[in-house]
């Protein structure tokens, strides 16, 4: 492909998209910065990479609007753009050939159930079970050896990695990813204590519902509601080996990266960002666009938005990092109070 | 089913089932409080929801024997019992109706060994793989796509939901519930560090052993001894995604919630509840009754039962809880020692 | 086996092996010191084992060179050589007999793909899937339900345990183990944040390079990269539910203990040892041998080798462990305040 094709295909998402240098130069493929030759694209979106422009080898660079190319004397076509970073993304999705993980049709091997209601369009790899009463939408893709226990129902278009599985009744959107490992559905963890303490299992009567647009990391547990329903909005994406308990719901477009844990009945807002390794006591609320730092722990509600949280047990960001400075700073007011100590000793003898 | 029948299937298990109401009203599942409406059940245990019961559109609800019904002024039943949790536990499980995950008799595409025991009135879902001298209790259902490796036992009732790996000669109890992407018997992390920097492995030549009414949550690795056997003790609950390493004991009705980790040849006594994302190093030894608040990092053993731990590293829960109080306090103790400065300033300037 | 048996092996180890006793027990396999009985080979390597030499029952002990075995009346065999644990490590070795977790060959229900490279002497098993252009070297040993995606190469000896998934494009070195349910080339954690507040999904168009003698536990999750590729060095070892995210480096022999997070484009040198639960913030660069202690949350990099570190955020260990001492004793240092604060009040009022 030619730096004039590209510019071409960005412009269906950009409105400016002005070329500097040769449009000729042909590109084969995406690549870092710093590791980039001839025939290869890359980009800058982050001041911290803009001391690569000179020294790169890419053949292209997607740069922002206030990058001003000529004064690099590099043989580079630049493509300026207001959100290179956004362009770049494009550009990785025109190159980007990931194989499907299922061949098109239903695979010989696969297991269909009774009253399964197949859209156009789908591919079921090799040993999937689809088990009774499952609906699944146009343009699906069900990998290998995935699993849909009774009355599952995936939207449309729907991309479901090798060795997923979902448990009766799970409802997932349009457009949902699910990467391999994943289970969605598997019993909430509820069991009522008896008086000679030990435990009887609460019944996990309710359901999994995954709106549009999701993403699920590959060996993350969802469990089932106790009753009624555990929910995650649409857009929201969630990384891998994520605990999310029974009854929690989360909003639309909140992040939640890897080893995450969610306790029970949490509802966490929308267009959240829950750090790697971070934890939810059950049954607390977060408002919306709350930032959670990496390994904080959550203990109370969170109920102004917008806001940061981080430490154990977390607190506002800012009072979290002032106490952090305090606490590294012991040593000194340990000093101070032997130097105090000390002055009034003397003060005491010169009475 | 009518209330007088619930009230009857209630009476299986509490001595006073008083009904208050009309014993004819048809009830068709179960449902929260807040969201319950005509023909639904629910309950009130806990004083936080005994506000809801004057406005649930419930048709029944269980409630302790210290409310009184007659203040409410709705068309709603009761039933006044001793431990309304669970009576309803006792209700959902009447109402749940979850499809077993595999089909009664031995899937025609699942793979049985030489030298298996099968019970009476198993199930064996599609593409289950049973290893050589495999036994299978009575009732056990085993899920699609799970694998047990040669010598595994499971006695009476088990289930195993799809995507259940146990590697050889685990042996699980009777009544153990395994969920989804679980691995039991994997190897253990043992590994020798020789001169120059590199490891050779430790063969891991032990088993694990699981006792009667464990419940494994999904994603969930339990590793196997290097010598002798990592064992779980009956009734205990183990939720998902969590991690028990080589030779680690757990005794009986131990509680062990999602995302914890237990280091190698960890012992934990009965009765203990260990939060989410908690860890344990290497080789300590937990009192019974040991109740571990999420995240701590547990770092000693815990000699005396019934003690709470909190903390990274762990510490008695009121001391850990005196010592935040004064952490968030640094700030005031700054300003006072400034104060304390500038006074002795003062003074020194007097004299 | 005879003694004389086990001596002559680890002679292929060890220059010398003394023995001090009755070469003609026969021993027939290991056992922990403690529970060791009759015909059991034990070991001490640590002292804190040296008390059990007295009373144990096993028949044989392997001890180190500064072992007075006379001075023990029991009727006990002992090796004497200058590593112990490695010692008994072989020990282990020669009477294991796991069985491998597939039989020879090409299982009739395993489904390969086409133009796969199968080498000599490979193990396939049931119902596993190896996709198109798939490269198998000798004597490698695939699980059953084990599902490789297209172009997936592994070198020669691996051992891949039932429900192992390899997404399209990994490379596997030679004699590397993973464990089930660990997932390799998941896609890397990447979105675009849109000014709707939505996000679009990065192409993952990069690899998984796995290097030799690389061990990978169960249910750990290790991304592609979103360009380029994640690697994992020769002879290191992964635990349990680790997370590994895109466009990470690990170094050689670097051990990475249960639900370690590394967070994308950490780049951690050779020989580290990465407690368990601990955190990385994304970007870092982590020196050579460094050590992280468990639950730790590593913060910036680290760039002289041979660190230990600690704490949330995590510092050099002895900082950390002198504040840790400083935040203990702060209830003592808030009384030494109040009590300056009254001694000051009284010499005020003197004045």
């Amino acid at each position: 492909m030619k730096v004039y094709d590209l510019q071409r295909y960005l412009k269906q998402f950009f409105e400016e998209v002005e070329l500097v240098g040769d449009g000729d130069i042909v590109i084969t493929r995406p690549a870092k910065i710093e590791e980039a030759g001839e025939g290869e694209v890359s980009f800058v979106a982050n001041e911290k990479y803009r001391k690569y422009i000179g020294s790169t080898g890419a053949s292209l660079l997607v740069v922002g609007q206030q990058i001003t190319p000529d004064q690099y004397s590099k043989r580079c076509a630049f493509l300026k753009v207001k959100d290179p970073y956004t362009a770049f993304v494009f550009l990785l999705e025109k190159f980007a050939s990931s194989p499907a993980p299922a061949a098109p049709g239903i695979a010989s091997t696969a297991v269909v159930g009774k009253h399964v209601e197949l859209g156009s369009n789908v591919a079921v790899g090799e040993y999937a079970v689809i088990g009774d009463g499952c609906r699944i939408g146009d343009n699906c893709i069900v990998g290998a050896h995935s699993v849909l226990l009774s009355g599952v129902s995936l939207g449309e278009g729907c991309l479901l990695f090798p060795h997923v599985v979902c448990y009766h009744g799970v409802r997932l959107g349009n457009r949902v990813t699910v990467h391999s490992g994943a289970v969605v559905g598997s019993d909430g963890f509820g069991f009522a204590p008896q008086a000679d303490g030990s435990y009887i299992k609460i019944p996990q009567v309710g359901v999994v519902e995954v709106g549009d647009d999701v993403e699920i990391g590959s060996n993350t547990s969802i469990d089932r509601a106790t009753m009624g329903s555990t929910s995650i909005g649409d857009g929201s994406k969630i990384d891998n080996l994520v605990q999310i308990a029974h009854n929690c719901h989360i909003g639309r477009h909140t992040v939640v990266a890897a080893q995450a844990g969610i306790s029970g009945s949490v509802s966490i807002g929308s267009n959240c960002m829950i750090g790697g390794q971070a934890g939810f006591a059950g049954h607390l609320s977060i408002a919306d666009r709350t930032h959670v730092a990496a390994q904080s722990g959550i203990s109370k509600s969170v109920t102004s938005s917008g806001q940061a949280y981080r430490g154990y047990p977390a607190q506002p960001l800012r009072e979290q990092l002032r106490q952090e400075v305090l606490v590294r700073n012991l040593g000194a007011m340990k000093a101070r109070l032997d130097a105090l100590e000390a002055e009034l000793e003397k003060l005491r003898d010169v009475q």
